[in-house]
């Protein structure tokens, strides 16, 4: 089990606005599937999370579908805009918890982070 | 409402690490007051989070026992050390979700990561 955090660096980010993206993206996952048998099983393994990314809001957004698509839950994290991004930008997404092997289907070509 | 996320800075942690180290803080804080007042609070105002940083393992836990003194929901992350790190480092704290003025008392003298 993991949950893949995939996030864009093209929009500039800092370390720090980063993570908290990034830790937007898990804690919604892990609320949306609070108390299923994925949730369970992701959480009796330790939580494991891989930080990946991509390099525009395109390619972000086509790894919703493919997700989506291959019945994956799906989080996508759109920035309130308060610091740094514009209202609405999107900036990471959460794919997961779930099977690591149906996971990398989708996720499998993306570098780390 | 907010959730304080403390990392240290000099583990030399790379980005995707930093954020993974951070999501996991921030899933085991919101797990940890799930359903409570303050959990709902946060929520509802839509998660806020700051990220922080200290430069030093002493910093860190000397920063979990002010929050603890002071009464604040605290969780110490602690790496698995599959990678980049030995198992068992401290990487970095949760202080919340509370209270922003509550927070401050024992975080606001640190700097953003």
């Amino acid at each position: 089990m993991k949950l893949v955090l995939v996030a864009r660096v093209d929009l500039g980010m800092g370390k720090g606005k980063l993570a908290a993206q990034v830790a937007h993206a898990a804690v919604s996952a892990a609320l949306a599937c609070y108390g299923s048998p994925a949730f369970r099983a992701w959480l009796r393994e330790g939580q494991p999370k891989v930080v990946l990314k991509v390099g525009s809001e395109e390619d972000l957004l086509d790894l919703c579908t493919s997700a989506s698509e291959a019945g994956l839950p799906v989080q996508l994290i759109r920035d309130a805009g308060r610091t740094q991004l514009e209202p609405g930008t999107a900036t990471c997404v959460a794919l997961g918890p779930g099977e690591a092997s149906e996971l990398d289907q989708v996720s499998g070509h993306l570098s780390l982070l």
